[in-house]
């Protein structure tokens, strides 16, 4: 049996960084969480686990993969962290300039990566399914729906639009379709149809802790990975 | 046990003309087609069934209900005659302009007549709940999904369309999303949606039979009816 | 504008009563809670709530409508103390014996009652859509498949067999399947089939405050009705 | 480009042998039925098709593939035939018993043969889709249900089973749920879910020609393989 993979949570008191810990805090056979990491708290230990400040960066302990749902502006300082340490990072922050993309891209080559814009394993491995369904049905049209609670504004989804990039590897060219509506977290139907026949493939989430799991499996995964820019569609089993 | 009904088949060579004399033929405890009009054929029988040109119109025997699909310029007289002989008629013709639109409502005065988009008896069942479900909802979302064949041109659906007004009659303001995909024969679906829970309400349609027998049904009803302008979902038992 | 419902939450420390407490404090121009009463507090105040033990009933403040979410054994009193207002009762208290079922029954000569075994407004107006489109549709096949989280040991569920109920009044025959899954908080689907089309109409239930949202829709029309036993259905719009 | 596909039809006036003809026929450019073998024909020509008796067989022109959709006691004549002109052979024919299908497996060291109980591409994916999605969700509930016209007697289906074959190759452990109403071509759904997320894998079969152009699509990439006991996922693009 391994020790339990050592997690820094950086953006702590976020509604991930809260979903992280608590879920972390269920398998302590799988994860310590070693440092939570927030903007304004000085060192303490809260519930177990050690609480740092973003001023104090510098002298979290060791630990095996960060995971980051933070802001743009704080991102740099943990990729730094984790080059200097040598260590992973999962990371979940939107709103990343060029530069910074770029610099996440750099860091790839010497330590592991993952960056994803929807941490839900279901969708991950929905996204596989998709490219393969796709090249094994080439000429079939293929039709992606999403549906999502609504006060959603953008339409497709980002999950919609990855889901078509993966259909577009394989050599579909989707359509989309968006409904808004009540409370819904979020569904995806991806159709193939012919004459004849159709398949759909479906995701739905039925809660937002799915997310925070996803984040928890990707970082189980990654430590002792060769440096690289991973997908999580990379990490499934 | 009663009588059969005795059926005037109007545009018996289209493509509903063909399925109804199909169909008439199988359940012949239910149904004699006394007549099968179309442009050109003159006087003879075929299969069994007396077939009429449009020139002969006056001279068919006696009937209980006409069903008509045919073209808008042959409409005039397959109304004309219903009314002369006071029976009912069941038409499916599309392309109507506003005068014949007209009579066809003055004649419901005198007979019982009923026009339909689509006469799948699904279809006017989805209706009628459709409205009901809006009623019974105030303050859900309604969204109104469809999917056909690859070919079709227009969306929403016209079927799509006179759900979404069962939906308003319901108080609803329904949103419409449209998918052509393969030879989808058409499938549409009513969601309503508030927070935590969600109804759908779906209708499949696997062939084109079920128009003719959706006719056949109609006609089985109408005849025994007073005189008024009927819709399919007036039908129901 | 009228003055807000006066309720009495009975089991106000169960699961349900706390999610009523709290869904009532959401809409203070719809309701109060004039008295929260569960086993053992003595009367004081939490949150702006009165709060009675079990023995303190008879003193409890004016009400229009209890809310009655306890256990069977706490049952009689409730209903004792509804017929002794004459105020209308909403129960939802599971494991009533016959002796305390004829007692609601009898009770209801006196005061409108409502039990109901789920409370979802959705399932309520999915059973009258249900027997509306068995009525409809005769000798269309009918199918209810259910699904609900792992742990679930009955099967069908009793929302399934109250929807078979429904289309049963309606003249169907109903066949069940039961899916048992991960943690699905309930879905319902109900499948009429014929030659060449199909109706689904389903249910998907995404958490469980929407039980608490029907007892007081439940709760906000029962109070003006006449003396009767009601079910969930008769309360739609 | 590439000469057509020469092919022997084998079971030439069965159901699937007729749609076969038909759909060969469609596609000049891709497929010539060189023969078309039933019982009871001595040799002419339909519909530009040269007709063979069984007893002609050994006097049928050259051919790439033969396709098989016959009965059990024809089955070793044709598999003697393909073997000793060393030519592919696509297999559905239904009934084999054990020294028929150790023969087949014989035969496998000297040509490319394929035995599918389901001809549909569409299935095909979804078998090979199934076995990924449950390699890559351990620990994911995974249930399977079928729908089928109500005159199916078996349950679950032959396609369900095969399915779930797939899923238990990639470490799941299905369970089966069945319905059988209308006139349902075929309708399989396997469901992966777990805490907050599902994933629905569909297949709706429309019509039954998908099953001849299954069929067709394994000869077409049958002909040039290597010996072999191939499965239809194999001959995926």
């Amino acid at each position: 049996m391994n020790a339990p993979i050592r997690l820094l949570i950086h953006g702590a008191t976020g509604r991930m960084g809260q979903a992280l810990l608590w879920l972390a805090a269920q398998a302590p056979a799988d994860f310590t969480v070693v440092a939570a990491v927030s903007r304004k708290p000085s060192q303490r230990v809260v519930d177990g686990v050690p609480q740092f400040g973003a001023s104090e960066l510098a002298g979290v302990p060791a630990f095996d993969v960060a995971i980051d749902f933070s802001l743009a502006e704080a991102f740099d300082r943990i990729l730094a962290l984790c080059e200097g340490r040598g260590v992973a990072l999962v990371t979940g922050t939107t709103g990343l300039d060029d530069t910074q993309r770029d610099a996440l891209r750099a860091a790839s080559a010497r330590i592991p990566v993952l960056w994803a814009s929807n941490f839900s394993l279901g969708v991950a491995v929905l996204a596989d399914l998709v490219e393969r369904a796709a090249r094994a049905l080439p000429g079939w049209d293929c039709d992606i729906v999403e549906a999502h609670h609504a006060g959603k504004r953008d339409a497709p989804s980002g999950t919609a639009l990855s889901l078509g990039a993966a259909a577009g590897q394989g050599g579909a060219s989707p359509r989309y379709a968006s409904l808004r509506a009540g409370d819904i977290v979020g569904e995806h139907t991806v159709q193939f149809t012919t004459a004849g026949e159709r398949i759909e493939l479906v995701h739905r989430a039925g809660n937002r802790d799915i997310f925070a799991r996803g984040a928890l499996h990707a970082a189980s995964r990654l430590g002792t990975r060769a440096p690289g820019l991973y997908r999580l569609a990379d990490l499934l089993d």
